[in-house]
């Protein structure tokens, strides 16, 4: 067995997880869709009820005018970008070296909407007020991603946010929230996701990461945006005759856990400790300012599979499944909190971390 | 109440259909997914059992080497254009003017890709060799619509589909079937689905037309092609992390209905001769050549909203829902079989039939 599957395998047969809400199988659609009496209509091309009360009831969580659900952020955000570079005549946005438009979408952007993007800020930092007052003119839209999601999940202050969003309004530049975990940081602003939304022109937020639905996403924005934007989301094949599979299980488990994100954000930051108090283990953020952070090892990836493989097998208590490699002496993961983690005892908790620290300072 | 509800209103009270499978409902999905196991795991990013094994099996189906799921025939099309356009180097393609991508696409083709259609036949009949052979220098791909759904679902001979392939072939022009409703348009031809789509370099067949699913569509070819619509996939924002929902209910509907084209083709013929028979009344094509045909009045709209609506309360049966207006004095509605006329006792259709020319007669 090489070294993922070892590690693949020994966390799948864990029973306890510190991350996540559990598996992605196929009861997270069964369990929404219980609920749903079997003669309900489907949406018919963005149109009917599923999906008219959905968008409604989050256009008025995020205090925007209209809302569309989509059936990617991907695709919603490619979109927004598009559009407001259309408005303003520019073929040129600004967001995070990092960002997903950037790394995970096979530069949809650039081949697709012809957009040029400026890279703001080092890789391994969050974009500052002072970022955006030394980008180059002709910018149509600035991109700002919260939590930053590629260096574990960090976030400007909410002073530097409100003064970036000032001085986009005053210099004629549009600024699009990339929120797919919006929710997630909302305890750490202390702030709606109404209050974080009035900064912006336009907002996307997921509904498959701290919410944990299916797929699908939603685009926020004023009137005259959100109905250029179904006219793109029909261009991209993105207005499907029907999307409520999507829609029902991003709404079941919108109301399930839109209120448990002070939770996990709390988890968040005790599990962190725990992982900072091992030989060698750091996070990043050091204290988390979401339900997500990155654990840093500074042991080769060979090592830690085999460290975390015994951990797995000896408490059954599953850390992660994935290690990705920084260089021949370091290595880490990313870690969202979600409901699982409230299910394992404290003892075994202790447990999973007096054995990783021993593992780790006998190296 | 207006012309449209009332016509939709005496439809939706009816306890008989003459058309489609029935209502689009939960149902449709829940009934599906009984069939499947709660800890099945789902699809990720197009990748795991789920999506692969369905990807595989209509390949195999197709007589493709590859085959990848999308969510949508308007993404998947646009894409297959897209690759062979690459591919030569060029700009152009050409299809029907009724063609999906010029009409419902919100011209995605052109805004997107930057693809220019040169259109081939009148709007009012379906493409012949001709038309390919008089097709100006420079189109890097001909699409064929079978059947052409926009003129009552008509077809090509398939000695003339023979010969614009072998024509393509010759003077290295990629020919791409948008096969939306492949499957109904199989018992006409007395062919297989592999041996219609070894005519062509690359096929789309639809999941929720025939086959009734929810939504979802199959894109096929050869392995490079297939790799490149990935990549473009990803790019439109139709990678989505699960795609289960639609997969497994169109494998599902699939096999249920995969055989029963035959019926519904043998049914089309019976039910388009009862229309014929009446006054004023003609179907398009006169003969279907699938399970789908026009029904055109040569009354207005409104005099057959009043005698369509008298029809559907006194029979309780369902005629049509929409009634398109041609012009002063003519109209039509689309009309799909599927798994509903069958349920209707035969006397309540000669009743129907025999009430609607009485209508009409003493009009």
């Amino acid at each position: 067995m090489n070294h993922s599957d070892l590690l693949k395998s020994t966390y799948n047969q864990s029973n306890y997880y510190l991350a996540n809400h559990g598996k992605r199988n196929i009861n997270i659609l069964k369990e929404a869709f219980e609920t749903v009496d079997d003669d309900m209509q489907s949406d018919m091309y963005g149109e009917g009820q599923i999906i008219e009360a959905f968008q409604d009831k989050i256009a008025s969580f995020l205090g925007k005018e209209k809302a569309v659900f989509f059936p990617s952020g991907t695709m919603a955000q490619q979109i927004a970008l598009r559009i407001w570079c259309d408005e303003k005549g520019l073929r040129e946005v600004a967001y995070h070296p990092l960002s997903h438009l950037e790394i995970h979408e096979e530069d949809g952007l650039k081949e697709i909407h012809q957009i040029e993007p400026t890279l703001l800020a080092d890789k391994d930092r969050v974009i500052e007020l002072s970022d955006i007052i030394d980008m180059k003119e002709g910018i149509a839209c600035v991109l700002l991603e919260l939590p930053q999601r590629e260096i574990g999940g960090q976030l400007p202050s909410y002073e530097t946010l409100t003064q970036i969003s000032i001085y986009c309004r005053a210099n004629d530049i549009k600024l699009h929230l990339d929120g797919a975990r919006l929710l997630e940081v909302l305890p750490y602003y202390k702030k709606t996701a109404a209050e974080v939304s009035a900064l912006f022109d336009s907002v996307y937020v997921s509904f498959y990461k701290g919410i944990g639905g299916i797929a699908g996403a939603i685009l926020a924005g004023d009137e005259t945006f959100i109905d250029q934007s179904k006219v793109w989301k029909r261009r991209h094949g993105g207005d499907l005759i029907s999307l409520y599979p999507y829609i029902i299980t991003a709404d079941y488990y919108f109301e399930m856990r839109k209120n448990k994100m002070e939770q996990y954000f709390e988890e968040a930051k005790e599990l962190a400790a725990f992982f900072n108090a091992c030989h060698g283990v750091s996070t990043l953020p050091t204290v988390p300012v979401s339900n997500m952070f990155h654990v840093h090892f500074s042991y080769p990836k060979e090592k830690m599979v085999a460290v975390l493989a015994n951990v797995h097998k000896q408490t059954e208590t599953g850390i992660t499944a994935n290690l990705k490699e920084i260089d021949d002496t370091s290595c880490f993961f990313e870690l969202s909190l979600g409901d699982q983690y409230g299910d394992v005892p404290k003892k075994q908790i202790d447990k999973v971390f007096k054995l990783l620290n021993e593992y780790l300072v006998k190296h």
